[in-house]
């Protein structure tokens, strides 16, 4: 290996890096925007945003950094494809191939309309007004239409933007698989529905403090192990997470003081993707090694620590006594046993972030479905609330009561991530294979939790996911840490071994 | 007037717009860094805002644009000298002749430095530990020396830096306007240590609970014009305002249970800050036509409101009401009066920030003083607090018991504003100018403050100094507005107003 290859090799990374920079100042104005931008602050932001997007866009296009590229695909460094810089060159070129197919002012134009878009978006639920949010919605799927059609796609335009979510899958594999999953959840959750047993679950509506909440939800993310003097937990009104840098993780959640699930779970679910971002290798920050794999991967970090670590009965063995002390007037009076089953409470609902682990998915199915109609089978945006309405009646029979409860409930169509959904049910898929695998590995989970103990779950983690970085693709990793390629099966195992008991099936 | 330098002006202020969009992204930044940065996120944060530093800089020094404002300068629309165009055109050459002076390598250094810089003052501050922050100090010194030198001076190096914050001020006119201060200041504090009467302050620092003071400074902000929808409130550990946008300006403050002063004259001092830049003309945004004069106009607006306004007699008849009911158990048995004297407590003291309006203008000059001989006549880094200990002896008979609440005190130095001191005294000199003009124009103010009346106030501000952008200089303005060049006797005049029936002097 030359002197010479290694001085390129040092170019292309110094290039990446300061990409990922820029974008990471986009990242700052974007955790701004959604939690404390002023009303009157958006179009201007939306300027400023576009000028980022603009930037990121012209350094992945610059001529200087295909060349590079190119140039060392041909040296040894590309030899070994299992070496750092092999994976460092494979991945920028895919990821440059597909920015070189996207015009400058289309990268710029959804740039735009995402900010806008969003804050159409907040306004018209606030107001429960879709016919506000409509032409936003409308120029959005157009801009999503040029954007599949510019990408290309080897078999529909879904599968185009499905991977800007999830690298290497197709919309083919992901119907086949969330139908597999379909069919075995609807009769479980019918049965759980037959079932005479039901958890109190007004105790989860009692009067929960906000102070309270707040101390409780961070000592737990604190808990499992996200680290702040790396990161910051924040209000906002749809919670999400954001990567501001190599040491700036922030997590966002919402409290409402008679819903005691909302801000917890959503609290845990938020610091699952926070670890996944605190445990990437720093020293890699910008370069695929230091990246995320997938949404699906990122996802089955938070629902690990939501629900297969925040929702089992080991976990609240250690936090229900803590709980108590936290809201005495709330939970003096009622058993873990008891609150365990509230915050299992499986109850077909129209809100997606709010559902249970059995119903979550179909929320999911419902929301890939008209995604798909919209992009592909002419779906038009005013007809969008009434085919909504129309899947929750016929998939969890419920009928929302107003827009804002149905079609306006997620952020995502706003901020054209338009493929982003089905990454949600993989990320659950992926979390449950995993976490077999965990419990072969590390023993005696539920003694660990219980004894407030996450370290060897999250060391194992890290080992095996975080710090590698995009050297694995989400199918190569769920090969390799479980040896079985991803099915739905452990996570109906998973369903049915915890609610046969709960709902006595 | 021809269509073809129509659009060549077109493209000049659309060039200065995007620079501003730039720079207005630095100040997201900056202003995340000094009220939500995590503690590890420093150093990239540092090498995120030296990035868009570089990017400003490149954009101002861009030969394309300079090339537009000299071939632009030849034509009729820098003909008349008051016209728009004219002062655009003579502002942003000025602005870019000094740009061209500054190596990219130099702009970058004070950037990252400032960063830096301003991380480790908040830790030595923290830590009450000077030496910890010296090394840093030392380097932006030699930077500053650096800057002065590209830049030249007419007369020596401090005007070249007292130049970014009060331009076409020079070092030699500060010194005498200051210096005459002095003179008729001191025998007035004197006066005022050796009069027997002595408000009582304990007042102040009963329990002011923080969501309280919270609310009552917010309302107080709102009454006199502050914007929220075009702008927030937030806590730091050093108040400072920004302006993220045309719509999204940022006030911060911070308190202190148990003294009243602190948050609330500070929250009007910003508040002030933030009704100058919420009342520049939006349309012009980016342009000098819609930037402030310079950082001592900047200052006589915060002063106005926290002191003209804030400390008035007339201002408590309408508050004092009000802050009772706000703060029950700290204020139920306090008279107006009381309260009144209170708040215009005069004693030497140690902190700036906290000082009363007689002694304030002496702490600026132990500063000016103090950077004057760092920059100009050697004296060491390692030998300032030493010196600023006994300034303090000499001019305000007090001596810092810690660096913490001496050297330490101020973000200044460490953020590479060296310069920016004195035009706190020339705001505050401006400011009294302004007001006996005010008081002329608009008949009895007290009554209208009495009332809650602030709006015409403001409106002769909006009329007279914010809608005028940078058409003036700061000294045309004064002149302009009151007919009279700057002099230290109206302010002279205010105190002594004042103090005289309060001390019985």
């Amino acid at each position: 290996m030359s002197d010479e290859h290694q001085k390129l090799y040092g170019q292309l990374c110094d290039h990446a890096r300061r990409t990922a920079l820029v974008a990471s100042i986009a990242e700052i104005l974007g955790w701004d925007e959604r939690t404390q931008l002023p009303p009157a602050g958006g179009d201007y932001r939306a300027e400023q945003s576009t000028y980022l997007a603009g930037e990121v866009h012209r350094r992945w296009t610059d001529p200087r950094f295909g060349e590079l590229i190119e140039k060392l695909l041909q040296t040894p460094l590309a030899a070994d494809p299992g070496s750092g810089s092999a994976v460092v060159l494979r991945r920028l070129k895919r990821q440059r191939d597909k920015r070189m197919k996207l015009p400058q002012t289309l990268v710029e134009e959804l740039a735009r309309t995402a900010v806008l878009g969003q804050q159409a978006w907040e306004e018209a639920r606030k107001r429960n007004d879709f016919p506000r949010f409509q032409p936003l919605l409308e120029k959005m799927i157009e801009l999503k239409r040029q954007q599949a059609a510019a990408l290309g796609y080897p078999e529909r335009p879904y599968d185009a933007l499905l991977d800007d979510f999830e690298p290497e899958e197709r919309t083919a594999n992901v119907a086949r698989v969330l139908s597999g999953l379909r069919e075995a959840l609807v009769p479980l959750v019918a049965a759980i529905q037959a079932s005479p047993r039901r958890p109190n679950s007004e105790i989860l509506k009692r009067a929960y403090p906000q102070a309270a909440q707040a101390a409780f939800g961070r000592a737990a993310a604190e808990a499992i192990g996200f680290d702040f003097r790396r990161g910051r937990l924040d209000v906002t009104a749809h919670p999400f997470t954001a990567g501001l840098g190599p040491h700036d993780c922030r997590i966002t959640t919402r409290y409402d003081e008679h819903a005691f699930n909302q801000a917890f779970f959503g609290t845990m679910h938020e610091s699952g993707h926070g670890l996944y971002e605190q445990g990437l290798p720093t020293e890699d920050y910008g370069l695929p090694l230091g990246e995320s794999i997938s949404l699906g991967i990122h996802e089955s970090q938070s629902r690990w620590w939501e629900n297969f670590v925040g929702r089992s009965r080991a976990f609240w063995q250690h936090f229900f006594p803590l709980a108590q002390r936290q809201f005495p007037e709330a939970l003096q009076d009622v058993s873990a046993d008891d609150f365990y089953f509230a915050v299992n409470d499986v109850r077909p609902s129209l809100i997606r972030i709010e559902a249970d682990e059995a119903t979550y998915n179909l929320h999911i199915l419902i929301r890939f479905e008209l995604e798909l109609a919209l992009l592909e089978d002419g779906l038009k945006v005013a007809d969008l609330p009434g085919a909504w309405n129309e899947k929750y009646r016929q998939t969890l029979d419920v009928t929302p009561p107003r827009d804002a409860d149905g079609v306006l409930q997620d952020v995502h169509w706003s901020a054209g991530l338009v493929g982003y959904f089905p990454t949600y049910s993989l990320g659950n898929l992926y979390a449950a294979q995993f976490f077999v695998q965990a419990r072969t590995d590390l023993g005696d989970l539920d003694a660990q939790f219980a004894r407030g103990e996450f370290r060897p779950l999250l060391e194992w983690l890290r080992e095996k996911i975080h710090r590698c970085g995009q050297r694995r693709t989400a199918s190569e990793l769920i090969q390799d840490v479980t040896g079985k390629p991803l099915s739905h099966e452990p996570l109906m195992e998973h369903l049915r071994t915890k609610f046969t008991p709960l709902y006595g099936l």
